[in-house]
Parts: C-alpha cells; sequence; structure tokens
C-alpha cells in the first residue's frame, strides 16, 4: 500500500463551467441551493435547534410546551374532567378545561403538587405516559439548551476590507483578524484559496489557488493577526490588475482554525473578500499599543476594519 | 528512539487465505463474524441503543418503563396496597393493584402527585429507593434520547456504481458523493483501498493497494466530488480486463473522512464496490447547473447516480 | 521560528539509575507511587467515580443517598419533627424521625408527594435548600453515570504471550491483538518500546528503543492483527539471547492507538511484557476461517493467545 | 493549489514595537487587555461560570435561586396569596408571602409537594411557566455543573525556575515540570518560545524563536521531565550574558500539550520564565528514586523545584 500526495480540490472545481454567482457568501456559507432529495436529508433538526436566535428558541419551546399541554388537556377532558379530583380541601374557581391544562402542564414537568391528580384508569395510564413523555422531551430540551449554552463559538473578526498594500517594491494582499474573547486562542492556522477564471481550452473555467502567505500558522492569538499575500512574480495574481478582478470573478475564501482552550476543542471559521471589498493603495492603522504604565498591551478592536490611503 | 516509516496494513491482510466472501458488506461494515467470546464483550449496549431505530427505541423504553412499574406494584401489592394511602377527599375508582402500579410511575418520574403516597415504613422504604433509581434510569436515558438526537450522521452519499470511463487516452475508475446536508462539510480526504487476488508462492493470496487518485483531500465538499483513479501502467490494475475482477476477488474498499462544523467533529465513512457494480464505458452525468438569475448554484442530489453510455 | 525536528523521549529516561521494578504494570498503567504531594492533587475524583466497579459505584450512590437524607432528617427532627405536616386524611404508623427521613428522600429527589411536607417557615426554608441541593447532586450524578454508560472502552485484547519465531532466516517477537467488539475500529497504530539497560560511563542505566515492525499502521482492525519486529543486524536486540532479558531488565512496551467509530474518538491503549512472558521458538495458530458456505470470514476470539512450539 | 510550508507567528510579532511588560503571565495568560468591543463579545459567560471558584459558583447559583423565588413570590404576592391553596388539614404558621415564596421554590425544583397550590386561573399559569423556567434554567446548571466536575485539568506543575546549567562544555538552560495526577499523560509534546528584543532598522522590536531542544516530544509522562535547550552556538541566546536579559526583556514562554487518558482529550498548558526566575549555576535535585523493596518507582513531587548551585 503505497503513500501517495495527491492534489487538494477547493471543493468547487468544475470542468464544465457550471457554478454562478459568488463561491461563498460573506460569513463563508456556500452559495449553493440542494434540490432532488428529501427535505429531512438536508436538514438537521438537530443544527437547526442550536444555531436558531435565543429569541426564537424560547418562542419555539414556549409554543411547543403550550400545544403539548393543549393536546393532552384534550384528551383528558374527553376523558372527563371529574376523573381528574380535586382536592376537596380548597375550592377552585378554575374551568374543568383549564384544569385538565394545568394538569397536564403539572405531569408533563413532573412538578406534580396532587391538587389534581387522576382518579380513574384512564386518566392514571394517560398521566403515567406522560410524564414520561416529559422526561424524553426535557433531556432531549435539557441536552440542547446546555449545547446552545456551552457552544463553541470561535468568534473571529475580519476587517471590512482586505487591502492592496504597497509592500517590498511591489504589492501585497492583506486582511487582518481578531478575537474578540478574552481567552486565548492557539495553535492558529490560515488558508487564503483564490478562485479565479483561466482559460482551459476554449472555456473560462474557475480555478483555485492556495495564496503562498508571508506566515499561515501563529502558536497563539492574543493580538491581530494581519495576514499577508506578497504578490511575488509566481503569484497567481502577478499579472492581473484589480480592475480585471469583477471580470474574472475573482474570490477570496479565508479559512482559519485554532484551537480554543475554553472548550477544548478545534475552532474553525470561514470568510471570503469578492473584489468590491479589496481598497488599492491602503494600509491598516496600528490597534494596539502601550499602556501609560507601560506594563501591558491595549488592543482595540473596533479598530480591526480602519486603514488610511498610502501613496502608491 | 529512532522514527520509523512503515508498512500500512488493510486490515485483512493474511497469508494463509482464510478470509472468504466480500471482505465488507455495501455500508462498508465488514464481513466478519466473532466468535468465542462472550456476548457482552462483542455487544456494545451504549452502541446498539445509540444506532437502533428510532421505532425500537421508544418500544423499548415503553416496554422497559411498563416492566419496571409492573415489578415495583408487584412488590407494593405484596407488601400491602393499604400501606399506600389513598386521600380521602376522592373516591378512587380504580382498584388496588393499578393503584400500587400508577404510584410507582408517579414515583419513577417523580411526579409524586401525593393522592397516593406512602404511609408505612416499608412502603416508604421502597418508594424512597424507587425514586433514586428512577433518577439513575432517567440520567441514562436522559443522555442516551440526547446522544441520539444530536449524533453526528455525516450521511455523505455515494453513487451507486464506479464507471469505467475513457480518459487521458485511457480508462478511469470513477465514482461520485455527496453531503445531502445544508451544512458544510470541511478538510475531506479519501482513501480508495483495491482488494485483489494475487499468486504469492503457489496460493493466490487477497493483496491490498491504496490507489493512486487525481486528489485525495478536498478543503470543502459544497458540492459533488467525483473521485477518479487513472488506470495508469504503474496501476495494479493495468493489466487486468473488467472481465477478470470477479475470478480476482477485486473489491473496492472506500474510506471518507471529513470535518463536520455541525458537530465541530470529524465524520467517517465508508463504503465498498464490488465487481457487479461497475460499468464499462460511461460517464456521470452533471448533477449541478446554475440557477436562472445566474446569482448561485443548483446542486440536484437525486442525480448522484446518473450516467450516460459513452462509445469506447 | 525555525522547525525542529528532535528527539522522543519514552518518559522513563533516566541518567541516574533511580528506577526500579518493571516500568509498566501488565495492564499498562506505570509502576510508580506519587508522594509529597496533597493527596487531592494526585487523585482525580472525577477519573476515581469514572472507573471504580459497577458495584462499588453503586453501594457508593445508595451510601451517600441514605447518609445524606439522615443528616438531613436529623436536621428536621432537631427543628421539630410536628413542622412537617401530615396530610390529616390517613393516619401514618411511621414514627416522627422516619418521617423526617422519607420526607428528605421525598425532597432531594423533588418526587415530593406532599403527604409530608413543611408547615413552618424553618422547615420550608430547609427543604427549599435541600430541592436546590439535590437537583444539582443528581445533575453530577446523572452526568456521571451517563459518562460511565457512554465510556469509550477500547477493549483490545493482547495475546497472553510475546512469541519468538522463526522469521526470513532469523528470529521475529511476535505478538497479536484482536478488538473483540462488533463495531470496527480505524486508523489503528501501534509502537512497542524496548526497555533494556545497558552500559553508559560505569553504570548500567535503561535504555529504551521505539522497535522497527513489519507494519506499525493499519486502516482497520476487522480481524487479529499479528505486530512483528524482525531481530535484524540492527535491531537493539540482535546480540542478546534470551536468557539475558532478565538480567538486562528488558520490558516491551506495547502502545496502540486507532480511532473507535462507536464513540467518533479516539481510543488508546497499552500493556507490557516481561521477559517471563516470552515463549521461544512458537508461532501462533490461525484464529480466523471460511464459513461453511464461504460467504464471509469467522474470527474465533478466544484463540487470540494460542501458539504452537516449532523446531528451532 | 500548492502545499506550502510558511512562517509561524508566536502571535505577539509586531514591527511597531507596541506591546509592553511581560508578554505572558506566569500562569501563561496572555498580558493584553482587550478595549472597544462590547463587554459580551470579549467575555463569555459559559468560560466564566465554568472557571470560577467552586465557592462563588456556589454562592452565585444560591444568590440567583434566592432571587428568582423572590421575584416570583411577589408576583404571586401581588396576584393573591389567596390564590395558592393550603391543604386545609394543617394550619400553616407561615406567613402569606413567605407561603409564596416556598410555593416558588417548590415549584422551580418541581418538588411540587401540593401543600400549597395553584388554585385560580392566574397562579395556574405562572407557576407552570415557572417550572418550564425551571427546567430550562436547571438544564443548563446542570449541564455546567457536571461539566466543571468532569472538566479536564491538565493540572501540569512547572519547577518555579529556570536553571542555567552546566552542560557539554558550556551552559543549558533547563526546567521541569510533572504531572501530580495518577492518571498517565501521553503523546506529551513541549515548546519553549524565545521573545527577546533585538535590532530591526533602528528600532529594538521583539523576535521569536522556538528554541531546540534535546527533546521535545516524550511517549508519556510518569516521571518529572526536564526540558533542555543547550546554548549552542547557534541558539539566539549563544552571545548573549544573562545579566543582559533583563534589558532584552527576555522572556520564555512555556507551552505543552498532552493526551489525557482520564478525559480522552488533548490537553494544553502554559507557562512563562522572566529574567528574575532564572538561576545561574544551578541543576535539579533529583526527585525519583528505588522504594525499599526495589519493586517500583517513588516520584516526590513537592521536590519539583528543589535544585543546588554547582561550581561555575
Amino acid at each position: 500500500m503505497a503513500e501517495v500526495q495527491q492534489k487538494v480540490l477547493s471543493g468547487f472545481d468544475t470542468n464544465t463551467g457550471n457554478t454562478a454567482g459568488r463561491l461563498f457568501t460573506a460569513g463563508g456559507q456556500p452559495n449553493v441551493e440542494r434540490k432532488g432529495t428529501n427535505f429531512l436529508n438536508r436538514f438537521s433538526i438537530y443544527h437547526t435547534l442550536l444555531n436558531m436566535s435565543f429569541r426564537k428558541y424560547i418562542i419555539l419551546i414556549l409554543f411547543s410546551y403550550f400545544m403539548i399541554n393543549l393536546l393532552f388537556a384534550t384528551i383528558y377532558f374527553i376523558l372527563g374532567a371529574d376523573k381528574l379530583g380535586l382536592d376537596a380541601s380548597n375550592s377552585c374557581n378554575s374551568s374543568a378545561f383549564s384544569n385538565c391544562f394545568f394538569f397536564s402542564a403539572q405531569t408533563l414537568t413532573t412538578v406534580g403538587y396532587g391538587r389534581i391528580s387522576p382518579t380513574a384508569f384512564s386518566t392514571n395510564a394517560l398521566s403515567a405516559f406522560e410524564s414520561l413523555l416529559g422526561l424524553l422531551l426535557f433531556s432531549v430540551i435539557t441536552g440542547l439548551s446546555y449545547a446552545r449554552f456551552a457552544k463553541p463559538e470561535s468568534k473571529i473578526m475580519f476587517s471590512k476590507n482586505m487591502l492592496l498594500v504597497p509592500y517590498k517594491g511591489g504589492k501585497a494582499l492583506m486582511f487582518r483578524m481578531v478575537s474578540p474573547t478574552d481567552h486565548l486562542l492557539t495553535d492558529a492556522e490560515v488558508i487564503i484559496t483564490l478562485a479565479i477564471l483561466e482559460k482551459r481550452g476554449d472555456k473560462m473555467l474557475p480555478q483555485f489557488y492556495n495564496l503562498t502567505l508571508e506566515s499561515n500558522k501563529a502558536t497563539s492569538l492574543p493580538l491581530n493577526w494581519t495576514v499577508v499575500h506578497f504578490i511575488a512574480p509566481d503569484s497567481p495574481l502577478a499579472n492581473i490588475g484589480l480592475e480585471q478582478f469583477e471580470a474574472l470573478h475573482v474570490e477570496f475564501l479565508i479559512f482559519v482554525k485554532a484551537y480554543d482552550e475554553n472548550y477544548s476543542n478545534h475552532v474553525q471559521q470561514r470568510a471570503s473578500y469578492m473584489p468590491t471589498d479589496i481598497v488599492d493603495n491602503a494600509k491598516f492603522k496600528p490597534m494596539f499599543y502601550r499602556n501609560e504604565e507601560g506594563t501591558s498591551t491595549i488592543l482595540e478592536i473596533n479598530k480591526l476594519s480602519d486603514y488610511t490611503l498610502v501613496q502608491a
């Protein structure tokens, strides 16, 4: 079994030119629509619940809680609300149906006060089932709520623009990124993949290049990281002017991975820059400086995208 | 302590030729039966419960819930159903045994309405134990239900056939795969291991080769991925016709791994192709195209296995 | 920042010769006693609870449950058992203290029947605290019970003996291993580290060598894996007879890692062979064969350690 | 897509010299203050709760529990304490507000005795919501408490000082580390990054070097590990005296990673040494020795930082 070193694909490679539009959105999601398969194959309930907004998540839980109780309340009501005995010791001014509803809620959450409780075989059996269902449902909600709470969020922030900076007598493409959180990312690695149309036979087909960087790894990310691609003579961008980028469907796909100590796990983040995001003859402003006492370093996150124009 | 680069085994290597039948099933499970060990050594309860169908899982939980309650109900009944006091405030039209049963259910789930509740030392002690047992059992069921819900499922789909495609003046073996889900797989890698009988001494023994691929890695899988082995002169299949594959017990073992962003974890998937799965002189139909506005790409999952025959 | 390839240590390297006895136990644990540090630094409660036997774990939980309830019962009793009201509707034939005890159990598990319930400020406040404590304690027990249940167990089995087998005109050291479980281990890798006393200056000091293996990696472990170190002229064992092994404190440390699909995680397992575990002029018996229909392979786990003597 | 080997950054690299003070604290946290971003961006609630002291965590939970119950008690009280019926069977000597408070606690924890229970629509609805809220809150607290309990703690201990030891006719920098726990760390790797001011153009800028070590990897850590950088002629410290270290802002950043079998996970730990931590002409005292029977090795953790001065 020979070991072989083989070519790496970008995932968008094609010899038909059938792709269209930008390949990745600014947030790094592929600009692809999946068809011809079952909705459930494409869709992950877990993924959706894990990543929906907090507001939607809470509304969904409240709504589901209400609907499940409504369903059980209806069955209890049909079985006979009188089969849910009320403690005689207190008068109850709720209606029969609301009694059924609140009994259902007390069963589903296993709070089980007992003021309302099943007195017949039918209601007993149904509530035995409902309390089991409650435990099973809340096992999933419990896990999910905690997973949402504890979800690794790399939250690496990228500069709004990519700059074309005078550098070593030529030009370099630069963008920068920063981790705004107080816990440290380590073992960071970045890849910039350039997508560009090139003539292959008689067609213009998207080609992909991993750009050579001044440095592509950092042992930790305590400050900002400016990623630099010097447009050397061997760069695929060597003979291409910024004004041609649009026509050649140039797109820069950024892929960062790092180890997040907080979660003892690796995090990944993607971004993408389009020709309209590129500013020529500019350079980033410094975003960190010494504190007054000279004892530590101040990093200003909100200066991440700040640049100044320079003379060409 | 010297560092040494050594040979990689397929796991099915043998110098006795004692293996039989296909090595891996189409789903990628090894075609091996384990004997001579304790059932419990071979069998993982966790694995079984995690991977059984949803229907079976629910039936198993309902059945276990019923049986545990039946067991405790019997003990309460033997201890004396009168030692589970009923609230005097409501008449109860359930029988003594069903009272015991429902009390058990109310204790196991910790819903504890209290209409039925222990009044003697014996029933108090048993119910104190049962509620603890309930918490312990549901701790496992809770974790398991959530693990089932949150289980990484790579769900990579493979084309039904492997094609023998005219390519660069010769032939290439191709199959393709696609991730039907909307969340992205990244850092994908594929290995094709060829199993084939070759003469070693006076025996025909299975030999294993990792086939050289046009590309074996992809930074992401937004579209389909066609994996290509060109049958170059140095390929172990260079001088072997498709008609000999069956006799030589040819088998292609596919092994894919990728990083699933949804689960922040690596997923692995295996598949296997047999000679009867190979179609000669065919090529895959394109499965993605531009949308009408030309702003994004449409991927048709159900065309994954579609091919057309070509002239040799 | 230059990249440097540097020497790998075994972890037992010493230039004082201060180690004693076998370095690793047969189960692969280091034969080292830690002193001079706080017990809690050395000891991980989590580790202990995760790895203790099922029987001990259950006894520990039952005992803790009993003791915590006993503690709270005593406080309730001191506060006044009359401040835990009994439902008047049923006579209770339990004593005041046992009422306190069972009330505590009903509170800790949150079953809360309500037959016994707090009627005074003091008992109400204590039970409000106890139910919170119950939730916090059971959160840890829940997680732990599930972690025990779902814990990756590589359960790789090793042959009892290491054999010295006639091989390629010389001798080879061989042992074999097998995964008895039905789910597949993949990406397996093995390292054999030889520990042996050698003269350094005027002392005999333990030296460590990673032995060259015929193959040190396997893409999967569907069958048994026989690991082979051929004692070639460049082997550190080339000029050392088996009869000298004891005197030279020879020890073979086995380290295996593999990916367990069942847990989507890597598992590691260690073992160690001492000179007394080595059998000269022997070879392993085959442990797998074709089934009767010739359609699949039978693997007999209980033959793992079977060998036959061969003529030298 | 060409594969390129590129430069590794330390994360503190700068061409402006804008950093100040020591780069990492002794505990390995970067000495950087983040500004200009939303507090919530910088701060991870999860991280804070996971890493705060046990005492603070418990106080926070007790306080939150009290405040949430106070809030709900107030609403119940406003709705009308008479709408929470008391069982008539026992007199209750608590006040109306404390009844509301304890009812809230019984609902939030789902203990639900039922002595106090909702009798009106308004209180029923609120308690149905509160019990759901309780389940959701405790789902997060449950997960968090267990995560705190099960959190991988590498707890590698580092010697207080770094020594400058006569070695091979020159000098070597040495520090040592030990894992005080009884479970084994494996696959350990260490990196020492030297930060030092060097003249670049007309500025003194911090430069970073990964120091060459006698060995940078260990297959396991059963004993202590002494890490050695021999100051060879090609070392960036070759021509720099210890007395210059302070002026050149010398700082040694230590980065260790290892696999912790206990948690089936990789752990990382960082430390840093400043010029004031370095002791010239010293060597570490041995910290392990044979036990009396000569059957195993004793490791004395508290001798980790012990050294003796030697003649230069």
